[in-house]
């Protein structure tokens, strides 16, 4: 299904008195109001598409209905994201799962919804039914050159499936690790990582990246080949320019000071992208901002400190993805939450005044850094956020309007009550 | 298969030389070596039905080959490591996956295994394809009375099976909890929770047990029902002198001391039984004594204090069992050095000078208590444990045996390279 | 130093334009703002003497300037706070360094700036230079009789000074426990900590109410003989209706669910009081709402919700304590930003939707109960806080009024630079 | 005090009989016993001066007696354990409490108990009565250049003293960091303290290297401007071939895998020294091998491949310390312990079985590697590290004979029993 444009103008309509009431408030009190509506509008984060079905967890999975069976009906859903909040203009596939048939048919498919084709993501971490070796004791890791080279060659046909949608990085997560003590000798491990990686990168186009995504635990238990910042840190400068770190939200120990982990590598000018989720206790992939509001306006804090250091534009010089699972939720409502949240932050985030922050640390005035800080996060701007996604043709409230149109109902119309989304 | 004693008798043949020599050594070292060796015999730790396959995690799963297809194969694996190390007389077994056809042709044939029932478990975590309500958001703490019922009449169920294989427990883990903040009463759903457990405990036979287990999280990510012994405590001490809490290792925070917990619950009365397996970050359900074997010798330290002071009798007071998963080993070879683990924990346990302990205590001499512990926890305690499996009938070095005698490689002949264990 | 009302009067009425419009947006914004404007001028948060001078760590302290050299001193700096917010109407005080030469004045002294005495607090955890037994391995668990009873008199005297004072209430917090394995028998520790506790129970007047505190480590880091809530829960139930457990935000493992204790301790009805503070890795002591504000917000959540089922007075039913240390701020200015920090989340929990948060959990509609509690969460309050202030006769920014009378410059100039806070 | 050698070999004399019956048990049993015993004479661990006293907590200090009063009587403390187990050949000392007045004295008085230098500790820390300017917001990440200039000057200092005694080293732990979020810009915080470390590193003679310790949190509780191994490598690779990262092993975050931190380290030639320790929750400090002792073997089995791999001396190409604090034991007897537990650590870690390791690695078969670790590590090694001991010239018990010999009186009795060792 596709969203009809005058259905989002009706609900708009009807809410846009009490919507203007609240944001001429808000433009009086907040003095960079129009820029950071303007921000906004240009902010957009990508969904993977393996977001659109239920998760799970390894004790079970609750599928709910209508979820897409196909490539064409994710794009369909992230379409049907994109119409409610205009700020989800970008997908990110998952290979195998997502091989187009017909690329150009899948590329203007996307174009019809706005959508680009965001970070292409390889699957090493699980064996497919026709693959002829296993990734059991790892992939780019393998002490079998065999199966590295399965990996590799993996990875590398995602890049060409990148190519043909117009993508322009490969995310590459890797599993590879341990689970008992003495099970992998790390060093060889990492120099076995390296040089598939190597291989991997030497495929990349000129105007691609790849990010080496890290990962303390899970699904390995004991160690993981690229656990941490530094780890993958010390991958993406070996590699070269073209090799990034990405930092995922629910991939630290806990109590990991992930904003200072953002500004080094920000530092480093090796801070790549992004994978947005929330979390208590390990990978939890929650809804962003559901746990630790906080932490993700500490984050865009640094984000936005760091890449304004080097003259780098928000919107496009890093990537920024959702990472999260559903296993009580309906996906779509679930991420129309994560989208508004993000914005949240990142609106709290461009409140910040910069200067009086410098200020008041070159000072050591501890009290009022904080102060400045907490002026900002403490500022409702969900005024602002509805009204960029409003200009730009989105609808003020779009879990609302979602829940109106009753658009979960119609999916299980189309699609079934039993659908399971393919891929994870 | 069934393993001929044989078998074993030539193999300890073979290696009885090198083994007396270590053995007369540590019975001289050692002075109540011969009071272990007879403890040891008497200690039989549990098998659950779920751990003879292979596990996997959300990521993925890598089964391995020749897994038991039924009960009556899982029966024959607990068999067989019963056989090689005479320490696993017993199996635990998961409903609905092992609900028997005939009760009395299986508990005959685990009896010519010399094998009893020990705890039966229950599973509301996941649907069953025919299943009427779904537990998607709980089963016991459900706000449906519909859904409870469901779930307290499957565990009324599963007394019922229990009762007819001769088991005398219930082990009730629930997956109870939520996701996000916001989504729980939590204060209804524990009450939901204990109305729920009355029923079930009501249906349990005078000479039954309930153990209420607790976890702190997964795959609940926000809030567990039963999260922490200081909940499973209350929900025990509500429902009565048949109801005690269960301890798993990996069900804690990071950092608690699971030792002094087990101290306290025995202090109470109200400890009933014990999963064992290892972790590092979370519930890994990793081998017995692969990551902390030293927290292993301190927890049956504190076990052996606190079952003597109530005149407990180690081998039968208790529940014990083994709980773990096997994502990257032979689950019976996984099980041989889990029990083996356990094992050399409580021998080591049982070397610990108590009165020269407690004198050291008394003195606040620290160092000493410390002392004491460590010497008996480093003294190599292996040529006990295997005189003990040696006079029980069991294998010198079971696992060396499960090699030579190539069982795997059998298991597979029989029941082939593609078969998947059921249940979970 | 007094601050004289007519400096707060002043500094208002110039505020008072841009507060008034703030303010008369959301009383429009928010039903029930009257409503929370009054619950907030009754909420008082009790300061404690020893959060007035600047803390430290084992690696050092960095003392600020015009720090109260006695209880006096410590008496006018709570009245300040007072002063300035109207919502720090009592003290917290510690024995030994609190104690009063003339409990008469000492309490004529308090009543002059509009203060009550809340919780003694009794120390046990340090050597006192005139003590005749040393609590090196512990006091109220103590191995030897005399220690303990020593530990039992110093804590029936601060009850007697307490009354002396006013107070009706006793906090006690252990430091005992242990450094090492095998260095405690942990179950008569706690039988010795109980029984030294039911004598100091029996000391407690009538109307008294003693608060047992957990705490998950440090400064012993094997473990603690009152080492979580399960732990204190057990020992408040043994003791009877006047003992009550104590929750510090900073006392629990990583990634605890605090809120969710709270809530069956209230179910429980051994809820008694509460030290706020915030946290990044362990008893860190840092200023309320700084690290996790969120959480906070969760916690006021479940109290307001378990106070309510109860019929409890938010204001008086509860023990409301901040319990920071300061390390690099004005112990002041730290202060002023905790109480705010707790107001505002006491303001948006009160903002919650409770019918509604109710209905969307008997509906499993999660999406929808995290929105509520986001809204509330999401509403800016200050405005409401402030305007509490004033009608209480506080200034409007209190933080801002403090620097602007250079408050700590005139303590300064009349206690000196180098002035050492008494008392921990 | 010194010991004669002469209580040492009548002592010895005593126990040789039961000693001899183990080792010759053990030297049957062991193939390279004779080997191992070589290493292990060879292996010496550096006392670092401020573990001599009785540590403490912010919550208090509980002192011994007989301290050490002056640098003289450290040495003459450590020339007693070094006297006892022949593996505490060095002091590594901490300025400014123990600044030689006459270094070529204080290098003779060390050299009469067969001690050298170790590495030589700044502190930047805390702040001297005569120090111009305070550390309270850190030193060398100061924002202000005078106070950087201060520390970089006093580790120069501290380099000076150093080569007049024969140290090469200088291990330099910040404590810079933040307490609250916005107190630091991190980026900015790095620049500075890199630029600080250049002038330091400057400094640096040839032969000499710096080792830039890391540490999570504490005593700052937001952040750490040297806060994991990635950051610390950062700066060494930027300093350049002198400069090292040392691993203290309780500081890093819950879970964390050092013995990977300590094989990548390794790999990239940038692993300079050690901190030996263990802890539970955080840097607790605690003995060597209390809490975690098989992840001290684990440790030492990276330590072994990955310096045999480069070619390294196990016994001086990396700088091997003991970081302890003794808050409840006798800190002399403390230490002997933890060095024993280092000492079975290595010896353990000598005994596995490389060829085989990689054997099992190389097939994937990690049932057998963990098998292989667990061989060693479950292998009585305490006869061996006594043989060396013996053979060393020190006692076969080393903490039995300081008993014996109450040596803790008589430094009493030399000392006074209420002295307070200086510096931290």
């Amino acid at each position: 299904m596709k969203l009809e444009a005058y259905k989002i103008a009706e609900y708009n309509q009807k809410a846009l008195e009490a919507h203007q009431r609240k944001l001429s408030y808000w433009t009086e009190e907040v003095a960079n109001a129009e820029e950071i509506i303007k921000k906004l509008i240009d902010f957009q984060i990508a969904i993977p598409s393996w977001a659109l079905g239920t998760g799970g967890t390894r004790f079970g999975r609750f599928p709910g209905g209508g979820e897409p069976r196909s490539l064409e009906e994710k794009i369909e859903d992230v379409g049907l994201l994109h119409a409610l909040n205009q700020s989800s203009g970008a997908i990110s596939l998952h290979i195998p799962w997502d091989i187009p048939k017909d690329g150009e048919a899948i590329k203007s498919l996307a174009a019809s919804f706005g959508l680009r084709f965001d970070a292409m993501n390889s699957n090493t971490f699980q064996d497919q039914p026709d693959q002829e070796h296993s990734y059991k004791f790892g992939s780019l890791q393998h002490v079998d050159r065999a199966v590295r080279q399965q990996a590799i060659d993996h990875n590398i046909e995602v890049i060409k499936h990148g190519v043909a949608l117009g993508s322009e990085s490969l995310t590459v997560w890797l599993s590879d690790g341990s689970c008992f003590p003495g099970q992998l000798n790390f060093r060889k491990a990492f120099e076995r990582t390296y040089e598939s990686l190597q291989e991997i990168y030497t495929a990349l186009p000129d105007n691609w990246k790849v990010f080496v995504e890290y990962k303390a635990f899970e699904p390995n238990f004991y160690s993981m080949t690229v656990g941490d910042w530094g780890a993958s840190l010390l991958y993406a400068n070996k590699l070269g320019p073209k090799a990034y770190t990405l930092v995922d939200l629910g991939h630290h120990l806990p109590n990991a000071n992930i904003e200072q982990i953002v500004a080094l590598l920000l530092m480093e000018g090796k801070l790549g992208g992004f994978h947005f989720n929330d979390s208590k206790y390990g990978d939890d992939d929650l809804t962003v901002g559901s746990i630790r509001p906080y932490q993700l306006f500490l984050i865009f804090n640094e984000l936005i400190e760091g890449m304004d250091a080097k003259g780098m534009d928000h919107a496009t010089d890093l990537g920024w993805m959702i990472d999260a699972s559903h296993n009580v939720k309906d996906p779509l409502e679930d991420l129309l939450q994560s989208v508004e949240a993000i914005q949240l932050a990142y609106a709290q985030a461009l409140l910040v005044d910069r200067v009086a922050l410098e200020e008041a640390r070159e000072a050591n005035d501890v009290v009022r850094a904080q102060e400045i800080l907490q002026e900002a996060y403490r500022t409702d701007v969900r005024a602002l956020v509805a009204e960029a996604r409003r200009r730009a043709g989105g609808a003020l409230q779009p879990l609302t309007l979602f829940r109106q149109l009753n658009i979960r109902q119609q999916l299980i119309g189309e699609r079934g009550l039993k659908t399971i989304a393919t891929g994870l």
